[in-house]
């Protein structure tokens, strides 16, 4: 079917990619002119701006926003002043799903369905295919059916779950219709805030395997610090992490796709000497943990992720701070200098 | 070549089966008879005894250990009298790589190799393979590579990870020899430490998916309990927890084998009413956090899985009463009734 | 000075009455006409609507909320129709700083000064007096200095810090002027989320003390659980938890008033049996969590006490199940019964 | 009574000269000849060496260690062969109670009882005395107990528990038996494990509250970080930190000594400039985490405590990385550098 894209990142682009493979007519649109006519010469049909692009589209329209989260209010406000009843707006970026909700409200007063998109899948997407998680109203969810069915990976992904049995269901394809409006941001909010758990036990275990050499090394045993009481058991100094990486992916409980791509990292960079350590948030791991916290489910490792990002960045220090001035008050004890 | 297994339940009667199959000979022995004829049914050679095991053996000699953790201790120090110089113990089961270090020196004195070996894998792994984490003795485990590479899954299990060029390394074939004695049951002890994480990174999530439908049913608001600020934020009470399982299988960053178990448990069991919610650990999460806690290493997240897990038996009530207590001093606090 | 009081419940009542003992004029309401009848029985002026409580002000008003955070907005939403300007509002209860920016908006545009006292203190507020964190416009907070000067505890109350130096300043009488609108909620907000902490702190230190006799009662060996290494160095299970919390409320470092209370629960009830271990919340420790997160500052302690009494109410059931069901899935593991 | 000390550093003078004001006769000892002068020119009997100290008492004698863990076991060694039966060693460091334990069933082959002591107060002891958690054999500790009285800060440190009436009880004054050898310590080391966690909760508190002006100075939007949705509730720039712990210290449920400690800190040092924040910990906290995972009791709060301050110092580098590889991997994700 035919569609616009708007947004040609990394995402956007390789979506219309994918779409245009499968057989779908793709109209572009990106505040980067380089952005569209690049994807003009691999089919798509550029469009100079929002008007243009709602012009070359047939009603009942489809307008997918691939967005920076920041700009996609003020686009989708632009557009609900160029489209028309039954018309869609179908947010696949990494919006909140309040977003979603107030904006669903809105779109509902010109008669515009406005679908939330979770997308999942990364750079990898073009090959592997998008997970999609939906919400939103079931006209444009059905009308757009073909499109999701393009973008994501298909049944042969992965092994069909025993139990499954009959007609193939769209999660069986890799895309779902969740519920209503934000339904789709919801579920991927929670998508990432496990991604971001899944990532940090792979973390700190590997962490941990890589201290087991301290009994080896350790020296201090003054006031301040307890020896280590059995040193004998942590003599492990030398265990190669890529190649502890590499034996869980075959045959072991915890394999998993984040396995792999740590895998490959520890073999391209075995001390991972390029990086500093800042680990970034992108807001669905903290919008995951503040669900968890107005529902009062609780959700202690998904949140200890997120605040390990934040400690990452520094933002501990102070309250680190108010601990050693504790300590000098109390027990006269002085910060120990940084191990030379 | 010919090797001795100690112990058939479920993961060393598979175990044997698996090295059958590859071309091993097999001597058995088991404290069920029972269990010891079947193996034979199977093509392995029956033992009524260590002694007769032993017997059974040439040197050098090769005794694999598949036993309970509370019993592999006096079974070693049995054999350590029956074994002579040059032959070697396999530790597989789920010992703490601290009794492998006490063991290994023990049996050093009688020049037996001692060798640990975490096995992962389940029920599953006499179909897709165990995956070996490997401490001990050079000589032995150089010895014993024919069969660590019929029990690993082989490089065919997962794809070959990009950087990874050349000859096919044992770690690639699902099999590593990790470090001295102790180093293979760290390995995996780190193992199921990442592996309780996981599977809580899953369970918090779906979790909080599953409430998400609190602003349709919040009644409370009293002087004890603030209302939710926002209730429209939260109207998803009818998301498919197995759906949402199954879609995060295909073309999402947090695919993973746990996550296809996960998805078959709810296919067949919605909302998991069979179980009661008792989760039980095994030893390694504790020995992880251990090891954390003494290297100095921070692991909040594979920490709180396990303290989860002591929670879920109920072993938090006291600490639970305390706050109630306190409540009560301070604020005159009744504890209110669960909800009917 | 003249002021009104709205809400005669525990809180209310009691500021009313050490309003009196130190010379302030006090108009009271409550939907409660019995409590209206007690407070005119000890002194107050009673109205029996919101409508005659203003009548009995000159202007410049002060009404002072102590009430439900439920009830609070529509209460001050019909004060603002009979207040004018130059007036002033106080809301001394638990509502969210949140409601406080908003509320104070809209009473600006009356020219009432909204003020948000947040208040600690609990029941023996009356004998201690109230912590006073207080936020909103100058003009107001000024105008209220001897209605807080005679609620905060005084500088008495405790040893002046020492390098405080000088006249004395409110933060040592026990009420502080914070900042704009919501400061005042804001830093009672993080004050509860501290409580919770320290209350866990305590609840978890003294269940470590009762869980210590473990070595003397462990039974269980088998593939499920490992057994405890060392038994021997968990020995004690006849520690009188009540002595040692009151050992610690001298000379310790951990002494604290919450101490005090913790030691006189346990007096009284030395295993806690008249309670069940369900924890309520008051929505200050989810909100100061929330700030955290969104403002990008980890607080793991004050998150881990919040979500522990989430748990205390069993929303952690349908993770755990989550957890049982893969451990079935993959290890073949029936869940454990409860120990009879 | 006669006593000996050895170990005459911040702890120990102070206690010899508390144990002096007291009428007690104290025979003293270190490696430092200046501290033992210093000592004598207080009141005390000095000792050149343990044999000289020992041959200065009368049996049954008492030889008090208030030395570094490290040292502690093999001065018990030297002075096990230079006491006798009925003679006594308390250890009143920071000793891991199952080395009391260890020590203990040694001293007894020598019919020496070894009392363990563990010791609050810091440098605050000689004037407000010490809590004194007390293990071993009743013969010493009922000897010793004029001791204890002494070095204790007596029932007037605090007002009576409510509930508590009769014959004032030890632990009222300040010390308490709390069972067989190593309890002292092990009551000690939870104490010292709750007092992380109060310290931290603070500490996170008041930086939660530090960061409430993220609203006003928010800049960053794009694709890696989501905006903060409502800046408007993050307004709070110049909270007064200092006047906060002042304000808090009166009539508020969350008064402590660590409040008061803090509350100095901060008058003296706003900013805590003086500070680097890397946190030491001294292996109780270690101990009492590993004994909530050895007992199977949850200890979110006194880990997480634990956890923060490894991560003050730079511990978590290596997880970070491994995070920062992973996002690198699967979403072509780029570390942000600091902010400058």
């Amino acid at each position: 079917m035919r569609i616009a894209m708007v947004g040609l990142g990394r995402m956007g682009a390789n979506m219309v990619r994918r779409l245009i493979r499968d057989g779908h007519e793709c109209v572009v649109h990106d505040i980067s002119q380089d952005a569209v006519r690049r994807m003009e010469g691999e089919g798509a049909q550029g469009a100079g701006s929002l008007q243009d692009l709602v012009a070359a589209l047939e009603p009942p329209r489809s307008v997918w926003l691939m967005l920076p989260a920041a700009i996609t209010g003020d686009t989708v406000t632009e557009l609900l002043g160029l489209l028309e009843g039954g018309d869609a707006i179908i947010d696949g970026g990494n919006s909140s799903y309040r977003d979603d909700i107030d904006r669903a409200e809105v779109a509902a007063v010109h008669d515009v369905d406005y679908v939330d998109c979770g997308t999942s899948g990364g750079v990898w997407g073009l090959e592997r295919g998008y997970s999609l998680m939906i919400g939103g109203p079931d006209r444009a969810v059905q009308r757009l059916d073909p499109v999701f069915a393009s973008l994501a990976p298909g049944l042969g992904a992965a092994e069909r779950t025993p139990g499954r049995t009959g007609p193939v269901s769209r999660a069986e394809q890799g895309y779902l219709h969740c519920g209503p409006s934000g339904a789709g941001h919801f579920v991927k909010m929670v998508h990432n805030g496990i991604e971001y758990a899944i990532m940090a036990a792979y973390a700190e275990g590997l962490n941990v395997i890589r201290g087991a050499g301290v009994g080896k090394h350790q020296s201090d045993a003054d006031a301040e610090t307890a020896p280590l009481r059995e040193p004998r058991y942590y003599p492990y100094d030398s265990v190669d992490l890529a190649d502890v990486a590499e034996v869980w992916r075959r045959g072991s409980v915890i394999g998993s796709w984040l396995l792999d791509l740590t895998a490959e990292a520890l073999v391209a960079d075995p001390q991972l000497e390029q990086f500093t350590g800042r680990v970034s948030d992108s807001g669905e791991g903290r919008w995951t943990s503040i669900a968890a916290i107005e529902e009062g489910v609780p959700a202690p490792l998904l949140t200890a992720a997120l605040y390990s990002r934040f400690a990452s960045r520094g933002s501990e220090l102070f309250a680190n701070k108010v601990e050693s001035a504790q300590r000098k008050e109390f027990g006269g004890h002085d910060e120990k200098p940084a191990a030379s």
